[in-house]
C-alpha cells in the first residue's frame, strides 16, 4: 500500500529554505539524489549537501541547467521554486518532457482545475503523454484536507463543516511578509484589496479538493481577507523590524464553499506574526450529526510541508499518470524508510 | 472513489441497540432494508421500523430464521450481534455461504490475525469461496487507526505514539458494565484478573492493524488492566444503582506494541461512568520528528460506530473477496447518500 522511499532516484529541483529541509529529510531516509538544480550564484557549482547545511557532502553539484540534470534520468523531482503555477508551469512541464514524475510544494497544484484550468490541462496532458505523475503536497495534504475527510467518515450527515489554522508569518522569509503588508496600515491594505484584489489561495484549493473528494460539486466559492493588528508592539523577525501597536500583523484569508447537495465548507487561514511560545495550530468543526471537532496544537507547518512531500514521493512514483490533484490522490502515510 | 449508499440492499443482523441506530441511518441515506434477523420474542415477527423505535413502519419483519432471510440475498448484511470472533463466526460464516457481503461491529474482525488466527483464515477462505467480503467497523476506524495513520503522513522519524481515549460504560449497558466489574472493589477485580485473566481487546486489534498498516512488523506486544475509582459517588445508569466511594467505575486497558523497525506504540483506552458533562475523548501523541498531536473532544464513539459502518457499506461491497482487515481497507470517507 505503502511503498518505500529508500533507493528512490530523486532531483533536488530548487535549493532555498524548504529545498534544503528537503534535502536532509531524503538524505536521512536513504533516498539516492542523483542530481540539484539551482538558479544563485551563491549555490551553482557547490555540493548539494554543503548548500542545504547538512555538515557533510553528498557527491551531488548544484546545476544551473534543468534539462541537462533531467536529461539524465530520475525517479522523481522534488520541485520547490514558486507558489503559483503560473510561475510554476515551465519548470514542471520541464520536468515532465523528461518522462521525469514531479511532486511539488507549489501551493495551486493542489486543485488547480478552476484556478489555472488551461496550465492545469495543458500539464495533464502532457504528463500522460510521458506516462508521468505531477502532484502537490504539503501541510495541508495531511492537516487541511485528509485529516478532515477521514474524521467526516464518522459523518452521518454533514451541514457545515468550520476550519482555522495559524500559521507564522516569520517562518516563510521576506517575501511573504512584504506580501502581507506586514507593518502596515490596516486602512491603507483595505485600500489595496479594494483597488487590486487579493489572490485566492491555499483554502481555496483545500476546500475544493475536500469537496471533490466527498463526491459533492461546488455551487459558490466565495473569499475574503481581513488585516489584523495587535495592540502592543511585536517583533518581526523576516523583516527585522518591530511591528508598532495598530500596524499590521498578519492577515485572516478566509473561503466559503457551498455545494449542492447542502454540506458547506468554511476555511480561515490566520497567518500573523508569532510571539514567542506561539505554535501553528489546526481545528475543524463538524456541524450535522453527530457533531464532531479535531485539533492540532502542534502542526509545524514548514517542517511538516516538507516532511509530508517528503511522504508522498512513493504515492506519487505509484500513481496513475496525469496532473493528479490531492482529491484523487491515496491518503498519505507515513514511510518509516 | 467512494461509492454511494442509497439503493444498496442490505440485511440488519442484530436488531439490539446498535442495529436500531443503524436502522434508523440507513433509512435516512435511502438506503434498500431488504431483510431483518433478530431472536428476542419481543422483537421477532414485528415490524423492523417499530423495533427501531424509527415512529414508522418499514415493511420489514424481523424473522429468526438467518438463512431464510440471507437466501433472499442481498448487497451486505449489516452484523451488530457480539463482540467476540468465536461468538460471531457462525453468524459470520452464515452470511458468506449465501454471497452476501458482511460489515460488522464486532471488535476482533478489525485485526484477528492474531488473536483468533484460525477462525481468521476459515473466514477469509469462506469469503473468498464465495466472491465476498468480511470487514469490521465502527469508532475505532476513524478516531484510532484512520486519523492516527494520516497524521502519522506529516511525520519524517516516528519514535513513539501514544494513544488515549475515555468512553462511557453507561453508554452500552448492564451486560458491559457487569464485565467491567463496575462497584466491585478494587483489589477484588486484581484478584479477578490474576486468576481469571483478561481479554485483549480492542486497543491491541488497533495497534496490530496500525502497525501492519504502516508496513512494520510487530516485536512484542503487552496488555495490563487497571481498576479505577472515584473519590465520590456516582450514579451508574445502566446498572440502575449508586456507586459508592472507592468501588470500581471503570477500567483503564492499555496495550503496547514494539517493532523491530523500532517505533513503539502505546494505547489506553479508559472506560467509565461518566459524570453528567463528561463527553467521549480522543488524544494521540506522536514522539519523533517534528512531535505531532491531535485531539477530539466529541467522539460520541456509540453513535460514530453506527455511521462509521455505515459509511463503510460501499467500501466493503467493492473490496477484494476475503477478510479484509481494517489496515487493508482504504481510508474512511463521508457518503452524504
Amino acid at each position: 500500500m505503502s511503498g518505500v522511499l529508500s533507493g528512490k532516484r530523486v532531483i533536488v529541483y530548487g535549493v532555498g529554505a524548504m529545498g534544503a529541509i528537503i534535502t536532509r529529510l531524503l538524505f536521512e531516509k536513504g533516498v539516492e539524489i542523483v542530481g540539484s538544480i539551482g538558479r544563485s550564484p551563491t549555490k551553482v557549482g557547490r555540493d548539494l549537501g554543503d548548500v542545504a547545511g547538512l555538515g557533510k557532502t553528498l557527491g551531488v553539484e548544484v546545476e544551473n541547467d534543468p534539462d541537462r540534470v533531467l536529461s539524465r534520468g530520475a525517479d522523481v523531482a522534488v520541485v520547490c521554486v514558486s507558489s503559483y503555477l503560473d510561475a510554476m508551469h515551465d519548470h514542471f512541464a520541464r520536468c515532465l518532457k523528461h518522462g521525469v514524475n514531479v511532486v511539488t510544494i507549489e501551493e495551486e497544484t493542489v486543485f488547480p482545475w478552476t484556478t489555472a484550468p488551461e496550465h492545469a490541462r495543458s500539464l495533464d496532458a502532457l504528463a500522460k503523454e510521458n506516462g508521468v505523475t505531477l502532484a502537490a503536497s504539503g501541510a495541508q495534504d495531511v492537516f487541511w484536507l485528509n485529516l478532515v475527510t477521514t474524521l467526516l467518515g464518522a459523518s452521518h450527515r454533514v451541514d457545515k463543516v468550520v476550519g482555522h489554522c495559524t500559521w507564522n508569518v516569520d517562518d516563510y522569509g521576506p517575501e511573504v511578509a512584504n506580501h502581507l503588508h506586514i507593518g502596515h496600515a490596516k486602512d491603507e491594505f483595505d485600500r489595496f484589496v479594494a483597488t487590486s484584489g487579493w489572490p485566492e489561495f491555499v483554502a481555496r484549493q483545500t476546500l475544493e479538493a475536500l469537496v471533490s473528494r466527498l463526491d459533492l460539486s461546488v455551487k459558490s466559492i466565495s473569499s475574503d481577507v481581513t488585516p489584523i493588528a495587535r495592540s502592543e508592539a511585536i517583533y518581526c523577525g523576516s523583516l527585522g523590524v518591530e511591528i508598532p501597536p495598530g500596524s499590521m500583523t498578519g492577515t485572516v484569508d478566509r473561503t466559503v464553499v457551498t455545494t449542492r447537495e447542502g454540506p458547506q465548507f468554511e476555511f480561515t487561514m490566520e497567518g500573523r506574526v508569532y510571539r514567542d511560545g506561539e505554535t501553528d495550530s489546526n481545528h475543524w468543526q463538524v456541524f450535522g450529526e453527530p457533531n464532531l471537532q479535531l485539533s492540532n496544537s502542534e502542526a509545524s507547518y514548514r517542517f511538516t510541508t516538507c516532511s509530508t512531500l517528503v511522504n508522498r514521493i512513493p504515492d506519487v512514483i505509484g500513481a496513475a499518470p496525469g496532473l493528479c490533484s490531492l482529491d484523487k490522490m491515496c491518503t498519505p502515510s507515513y514511510k518509516h524508510r
